[in-house]
């Protein structure tokens, strides 16, 4: 601020700076039901962390420099900070071994026998301490963030016993505190059946639905989540957990119908749940039953995607019934090795044909939905200041490219993070 | 260099310090017939542009300070500098606005009429001076490089008249200078016909060969190429257009078979042409002639994943035969927009189903092959010091991430490049 411009009409609505102003990008804003909401050669300022002020920089009320702190001249686009709504980033050791015998030819048995699935994920959580899960999980997170997420969804699931469980939470918290960005903890002790448990599946839920009260009193628990299938859990399983997540009040989401239809859509919805993920084989009649409880249709073409699958999700009953399509990375270390929620979108649009739009919309408001978060997805006044400056001629890029590096700048909650 | 370590008899070979020395990390030389030829906790030094040692690090003759004038502590692996031998990289505008026409349902027809295709690509070229076709061309390059790639090559193909073929031909060379990395630049004159031609293919491949010695004079030339399709040119205009290479003594590569059998593979391999690239509907009497003529077949999994095409090279036929398999980005605005070798890698493991294994070695050892380097593609003492260290635990990470930044330090002739 020059001495010159403090006269309080030049000042923004109480006569404050913001804190920041970035100009001369073009922001999607996708503050509307369709479209990229548009603002070419734009300002947009914040101030105690959310947007304070966004439009045409024509229509600043006053020079940049007489309004905020910390001035940046921009070009390319601004969208709102991206929101990877599904991600189990937290584990430890990789299986990048297992793919490569995989691609040797090995079968499932043959790399049950060395060691892999996810009973070798478990392992080696199990056996890391906080500090080297945290160490872990660290390059995973920064490499979302660097390339514009800053909200990211993490779930537990590789502990499966109550201190792994909670191990992998706290983790989780610690990531966010760490770097900067919104962290959603989902309890997802419902995953696998733990070794110890063989056999005992319905036990095993018991002792999970016990687990989490102790794990919502420490703070560590924003939703709760279960993996609803054949090789997984029953449908009556999993609304046991989730009966445990309504009396305790929290959100549910559900791994749900990824490889046969268990009425995994309808379950969630029953349930008011923020989400269904995966969805491939979602019948129409879950479908309907998303629709009518505003449950998001969480889209994972990682998945899709290193597991060759065929099955298309049911596209376009979710479009014709209104069901908001997020898309997120479902970072994992066994089916879904994605450290990129712009490469998850590449994938939906390259195996589900989604629209750049629709894709773009899938990966921030969408999103946020999918999380129960108000505050995040969208550029607008009031919003937390989540957003990322890229350096793109238009936003269809963002789902164009496979790699690279496009993200110039990643604000969240207006301070820089990447 | 202490002092005290001044006693020839630590010294390497002549006495001379090593330029640089990196310790700690594993070496997957690809060294040898199969394998990744392992060396763990080991060394490697380099002099002069070149290697000059490696092996484990208990054997190295010295302790390192006496050994070199920069010591590298690393963690790790370190494979071969990546070498990308197939991509289109120079050129102007993008095309992701057409990638959202496509996605939207437009027509080939209705994005020809919008301005698409490949014309659009021309005309932005054209338009561009070397000097904005450089600027826009480097983030490209930058993003290729930071992700392991030190030597690219470079195809000519959106200029299609003399002064704009060599304008991109210069770009290339520039690039190369610019950023420390081995270019090789491809002269791709028959990629399409440009609209001053139109219904006279003849006449413009004539031409093309006319402008091939200028531009061949000015040094700007390695190696030529063709687009050889029912869309693009015939077999017996590729074939007067590599006997006007053949003139020259350069050797020729081949856009081949990528949507028929026009036998491309078979001619390639009748000019000894170091490469037939794509190769998706190749036959087996081609694959005979490639196996007899010691050309390459380079597989380029990105346009086969955004194209959504279902028809695989004859992979099988291939290993059985023993033609070598390199694999590239393709990288170009209109079918395959990838910014990361590395992706490629993981597309023709997801797509192609190759090993890991297969896939690095297609992009160093057979990719140098498909480029006629012998000094690049291995780590063997001699070869150009050409080096990526990576953050990760096994060979088979590069191709099990999408997305992330894995490359910790990239060296191109011992020189840091990123
Ligand atoms: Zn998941
Ligand atoms: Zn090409």
């Amino acid at each position: 601020m020059t001495s010159s411009s403090h006269s309080t009409d030049r000042l923004p609505d109480d006569g404050r700076p913001y804190d920041g102003l970035i100009l001369g990008a073009s922001l999607a804003t996708l503050d509307a039901g369709a479209g990229y909401g548009e603002i070419a050669d734009a300002a947009l300022a914040w101030r105690d962390g959310r947007i304070a002020w966004l439009g045409p920089r024509a229509q600043l009320p006053a020079p940049p420099e007489a309004l905020a702190a910390q001035v940046i001249q921009a070009q390319g686009w601004i969208t709102p900070g991206l929101i990877d709504c599904h991600t189990h980033l937290v584990f430890a050791g990789d299986r990048a071994r297992e793919f490569e015998l995989r691609l040797n030819g090995a079968s499932y048995e043959e790399i049950a026998r060395a060691g892999g699935g996810i009973v070798s994920s478990v392992r080696a959580v199990r056996e890391a301490d906080e500090d080297e899960l945290l160490r872990q999980s660290l390059p995973r997170a920064r490499a979302l963030i660097g390339d514009g997420a800053t909200t990211l969804e993490i779930k537990s699931g590789y502990g499966l016993d109550f201190d792994n469980e909670r191990k992998m939470l706290r983790v989780a918290r610690h990531l966010g505190e760490q770097l900067g960005v919104r962290v959603r903890t989902t309890y997802l002790a419902a995953h696998a059946l733990p070794p110890e448990y063989q056999g005992r599946a319905d036990e095993y839920i018991d002792a999970a639905c016990a687990w989490l009260p102790r794990l919502h009193a420490e703070g560590l628990v924003d939703a709760v989540d279960a993996f609803c299938e054949g090789i997984g859990f029953s449908p009556a399983q999993t609304t046991r957990m989730f009966e445990a997540a309504r009396a305790l009040g929290l959100p549910v989401k559900l791994h749900a119908d990824q490889l046969s239809d268990l009425g995994g859509g309808a379950l969630a919805a029953a349930f008011d749940g923020l989400s269904a993920d995966h969805v491939e084989h979602t019948s129409l009649d879950s479908v309907r039953a998303m629709a009518a409880h505003g449950t998001v249709a969480v889209l994972l073409p990682g998945a899709f995607h290193v597991l060759r699958e065929t099955k298309l999700p049911p596209l376009d009953a979710f479009r014709e019934h209104g069901v908001a399509m997020a898309v997120a990375t479902d970072c994992n270390p066994g089916t879904s090795p994605l450290l990129s929620l712009r490469q998850a979108m590449q994938l939906s649009c390259t195996h589900f044909k989604l629209t750049p739009e629709e894709a773009l919309r899938g990966a921030t408001v969408h999103a946020a939905k999918a999380l129960g978060l108000a505050e995040a997805g969208a550029l607008r006044v009031g919003a937390s200041a989540d957003f990322v400056l890229w350096d793109i001629r238009h936003p269809a890029e963002l789902c164009y490219w496979l790699g690279g590096r496009l993200a110039q700048r990643v604000f969240c909650a207006g301070r820089q993070v990447a």
